[in-house]
């Protein structure tokens, strides 16, 4: 993997907040391409001496679809004005009405990508690539529907493991977080319910339904998880992003779990846009030696931005404020 | 396999429907154990010198949970007071909220029992007997939400095959029929879309959702499948019986479907009961020698009755009236 | 226009209701066709030495179209075995989705008919006759969504009059009486509302919906006009018949309306079918000078049955127990 | 009090059941009286040589009132063909949109009513009769939205004590049963919550809502309450009877609460009718010595009806099954 | 017709989009009139030696009615601080719950104005002025509900033509725009559909409901008709600006239509307001010859903005884009 | 009580509004104590030389709670950093779920605290205070589900009144404003409806549900209060500050209530935050000699702001526009 340095800012001097902002957010415009209408919920990863990544670019015509792009500083990004093109991977059924909302993940020699793929309603789709130019699909993971497929990037008893929230094929006004086991990438079981909504008395911001975001960070406390939340107020949906700790070895137990979120809709451009009130993470980059996490996210589902932490710093939080 | 004749009634004198009812339905009363509230939606295979079976009895806490029964005509059964207990087949984890509407198939050395399962909310639930004395419980085949898993009596490919239809968690307004395959019945995988729901203006008691009813019949045309369809009328979800005929290697790709249905709620025990105008078929006794089936099915959510039909009509039927 | 006998019952002796039902109802059987699952919801007409009626039989794909049928006493019916076609009336537009819920009104010369056609939707078709035999199409009389046109038997101010109900593309959890008016069977305006649901304190059982029913009778006292209230129970809607009288010159004033109603689902042939306590009235045949009259109804959308009255206690009902 | 023998019939020599219907029913027509559309959820007490009761007759209008009725012997009834007139009780405030679902409780000195009363929605009316000629109204209890309120038979603490159901102005899909305290009959506070809906997973047909139905019996084991349970099918919401044992002296403490239901939906009269599936008990005469218990309901929301039950073995039967 | 220079600004340097925004947008503030809390969806055409409009103005009891303006230049507006008052035009009937998003077109002699006019829910309103001082109401054209009824500047085949779009009485999650034709703007028929919403896969932006915006443009290519287009997010509904081509003669016959949109809600008066994320098109100023389109549409259901457009390049795009 | 000078603009020289917002609002911020995610909905009062206040702060965890605050102009808040603690006052029972919507009101004695208490879903908490140090929760008022609940600062014929809105246990699309009355703080009855949502067609801006805001204000004319109305858009709920004038004596007689809003969202910090489009008044500050008054309100559901205006002026406004 790259070596090259993550996208830092130091916490700001009157902050005591846990993640704070990057000053200079939103780092990727709606109109950043020519054909997009907003560009959110994307992943990048470190990639050469740089970094890569999958965004999420809606077209003017609303058409949902996902594209390459090549980062230097992980803040500038070059995205590709054409979406991804997949080959046949482990399938030659390629069908897709859309693809949104990617996640990146490596795994022993290649990137793993997942996203909310359109077959007769969303579920999870499968693809890999090994230098980001060519692309190959696999087997979607599950039955529709389904959203937020989100892998762990080490195997668990010698299988894949992958996160994922069943859904609707409307806007879900429910959703709890499973994982389940490929010892292929191809067949999929063991399902297990991994964390639920939290009660509204005890953590209402995610009362209505959660979602893995980035792909889990391994720590020295297990797996660190960032999550969006939902609460449904009288004026729609709103998305905070918390975090949990996940078991090492058993990733469907949750050792800790953020009552309080960790990041909260509350800059103008979480507030105002395509779908207000929005903050959606997809992807860190992070360094466990330097204690540095950059979390990306969408905005408003309209633009990409990034919020900064320290891993031990979150860590703390989680199993302090555990709910 | 069992060699004993199978229930018949031959078609009364002024009929000339493709499938007709037994003169004495319902054959099991919704009072027929002594906990029961209901007894509808249930599996009967032959078995030794008779039939086996297993039944969903609802009790009167209306708890959902199915029971082995045996019979020596297919019609008189005798129901356990107690329900299925099922030790660990491929899993240990034997948790089940609920089950409901069995299908039993037997491959190759065993009868598999699939039902729905809950396990936070409704999914496949796997199982398997020798004998219909012990039973052995496997993981679940899906994620939830899913109703009305299938198996094929034969693998395909190699690989167990499992009709289903995804779900959600209340009364499911939507609803199509899938299949998905696996090599070791743990791991599924290769999800296609078999058959969706029809346009209103062709087929209107198939509009609202469908789902695959007895495990299919090899027959020379393809696969039999007779499966339920439903019409949500402005007084509740009406379900018929039709069938189609699905490829015989690639059961995904549907050769012929009935645009009328083969049986509708119309005999008193099918329109009055718990849920009114419910016909709902889990298994059939046939013989392909005979040219002749009986369809168990539950009437009204109450009861369990039985149809008869000629195989050979039934799939002519479908080829000269196809959607 | 034909003077043969409408068919009749005396009240029977122990009864005070103002109409009562024949004694050997239903008079047309779900399976009178031998493609049909249900026929209901049809309107007839004297015609020749008999009567000819305009039937709306649900085939058993659940497709709705209608079919022409002919009866000496009104009572036995030959229907055809097969929908009604069109030729091209005032348009060459003979799109139609589907036909159903259809009524005959003769003015001047010929038998017309409207029916809801499917044309994006439901809305109101409009088609004639001079034989039963030859059919004509015209232009819809609205936009999509309406329900229930119904034109009065002569014209108004030289104005060809139509009764209709706006509705939704589904069950139409509402829905109110206008009228509209037209100079030539194609253009259509001068829309009013005539009458609107009942306050559920007054009149629950048309507090939900209403629509006109069979072509309104002209007496002394005005048009009587009997119309289904629709009441959402708890376990769905339910149909009953009530009747106004509206004002012979300007039909949007209503003079009087049935505070009760006077006939509700109560028979087991009402109570029990696909959709089950829907009484829903389509058609007349009267005498004014006989002071009879003979309801035609279709019930519990599976059959077609009849009920009579005396038209002057009708008449009187209205106007001593008026909303 | 009367001492005049309740109606009984002994358990039917094939049953088992813990209660059983009587063989008559129903008991009172839905056109008992000449305004009647259906009479039903009703309430009787034993008075002078024979019983009273207060009826809900809904007219031919669809309109909910009360209506005073007399019996010798407690299944033939002799029911006031106009509704009760109530003077002015504790209040000049009588307004009433509708009145429906009456109980009758006789405390110390008279019979008081309580009922579903029309203030804006439903909300709780009371009042009183020394003698079923003269009635007299107080305030409503509640704020609106309520159903079902219930008086204890004797002061708890030296105040009045109400059970009641918190509801909403539809069909109310929710509903938990609370106590409420008065020191005159007029103002009320101590509300607490006594029992709630059961897990689906453990009692569904008590799983959507519940609400008290008769006065509660004092026996040596507490309160002896009926009350009914409803749990949403597809096809609508079904009806049945439970019963619960509550604290003698702490009301809203529930020592036991049977997981089964007592009586379900099962006999024609109680599935069909304007509401099917509908069995909604009021009312109950009884005798601790003698061990009997006659309970009235309403079925299908049309008739009235009796079942009988030994009380030792309703109370045993509660406590080996509860909750 | 004026001569007038219309408003236009040049495309900004830095802009590669169809259609720009005015860079002093909004033109028309909330509180413009005294009594106003929103100026919004509003129509303005040339008019002696400037312009005038309709305009509707929301007062701060949320009342919506419409009234006169007067313009030099299009873009300052002084607008009457009453609403118009109508006398009878081609009826007596002047009944008018509210009336909303006019729309104004010269055909022959006068200037047309058609509004949603509230009869018993949104229908669509008629009235004509030749000086915009004296102002006659017509007949409602259409039975409720319907909204968005724009006049075609010509007749075709030498009758009126109105698009419009059937509604419900809310927020109405449905529509298409239709086509309806008239002899004597009294009386309308020859409906038919003109477009449908789009597939979300191929186009979000338009796939919930659609609507026509200013009277169509006659252009070589044929009528040019900007339309709003409605996508249903998790937070609400989404309006946005497209355009088709519909033929010459045949204007039910679409040519062209644009899958991209042509504006969305971006700028900060489109995202935030009385109801956010709202641009919705209701006429035009244009100039064939000098190849320029301005067009007026109201933001967030606030206040009114403008933005251009060269013709040429819209029809350009939109045969180029075409869905 | 507090003869503090209570905060205080005059109009600003632009504006003829009756009521004008303070030019640096918003006074609280939404992270003005550590643990809060938004401060909003709070009341304040005089209190010894300065000014208490009880505030809902939401913490990260989104928990609502309430906690006392001392200012010495009404601007400038130190608000405690943990909630308030309650103690016994005429009850036991101190079960809350949490606690919302705080209004404070001095009568006698002693400040009365009553919010929106989380007891089996919202209904009326009340409580009381001598100092703002220590508290005393009572008995719930009603039964759930209810909020608003505002108390008269004068007993009315010797016993205590309060306003309240019977709502459901959801974001609630209904809500009238109801006056009870108590003898002893503990025990209600004589419930009265007070004043129902408004017609859309006469002010659509309280035309979904309606509240009572701060403790009513008693001037020569009657009761002052000021309410919220709520009108729900296709983006949904947008809340405004309308004022009503009660009867002195029998306050559940509205003598005038405002057609048009006194103030409706506008400015950026009630457009945009965590619920869009939402201004809540919960108090004021208020000499009526000076003829000022201070309207304190939530914005956005997110900060506290504050408003001015004339006690005359609004009076006569409310006097001079009255539905």
């Amino acid at each position: 993997m790259s070596t090259t340095q993550i996208p830092w800012q130091e916490r700001p001097a009157n902050s005591t907040d846990v993640m704070w902002r990057y000053d200079a957010n939103p780092i990727i415009d709606r109109y950043a391409i020519p054909s997009s209408n907003s560009i959110f919920n994307s992943a990048v990863v470190p990639f050469e001496d740089g970094f890569a990544g999958v965004f999420r670019c809606d077209n003017k015509a609303v058409q949902m679809n996902i594209f390459a792009g090549f980062s230097k500083d992980g803040i500038n990004w070059d995205i590709n004005h054409d979406p991804i093109e997949f080959g046949a991977g482990n399938t030659e059924m390629l069908e897709s009405d859309y693809k949104y909302d990617p996640r990146v993940c490596f795994i022993e020699d290649r990137y793993w990508i997942t996203w909310c793929n359109g077959y007769h309603g969303p579920t999870i789709g499968i693809g890999y690539t090994f230098d980001f130019k060519e692309f190959f699909q696999c087997e979607n993971a599950f039955l529709p529907f389904n959203r937020n497929g989100v892998l762990l990037p080490q195997k668990i008893d010698g299988k894949y493991a992958m996160l994922s929230r069943p859904s609707d094929n409307g806007h879900t006004p429910f959703g709890d977080i499973y994982i389940s086991y490929s010892p292929d990438m191809k067949y999929w079981g063991e399902h297990r319910c991994v964390m639920k909504v939290a009660p509204f008395t005890e953590s209402a911001w995610q009362c209505t339904k959660i979602g893995a975001g980035p792909v889990p960070i391994l720590t020295d406390e297990g797996w660190l998880l960032f999550y969006h939340g939902v609460i449904n107020t009288c004026n729609g949906f709103r998305y905070s992003v918390g975090a949990a700790i996940l078991d090492k070895d058993s990733p469907d137990n949750v050792l800790y779990r953020s009552q309080p979120y960790l990041l909260g809709p509350a800059a103008p451009y979480e507030l105002v846009g395509d779908v207000p009130n929005v903050l959606f993470p997809c992807a860190t980059l992070h360094s466990v030696e330097e204690d540095k996490v950059a979390l990306y996210y969408g905005a408003a589902d309209t633009v990409t931005s990034v919020a900064f932490g320290k891993l031990s710093e979150i860590l703390d939080f989680v199993k302090n404020n555990s709910l």
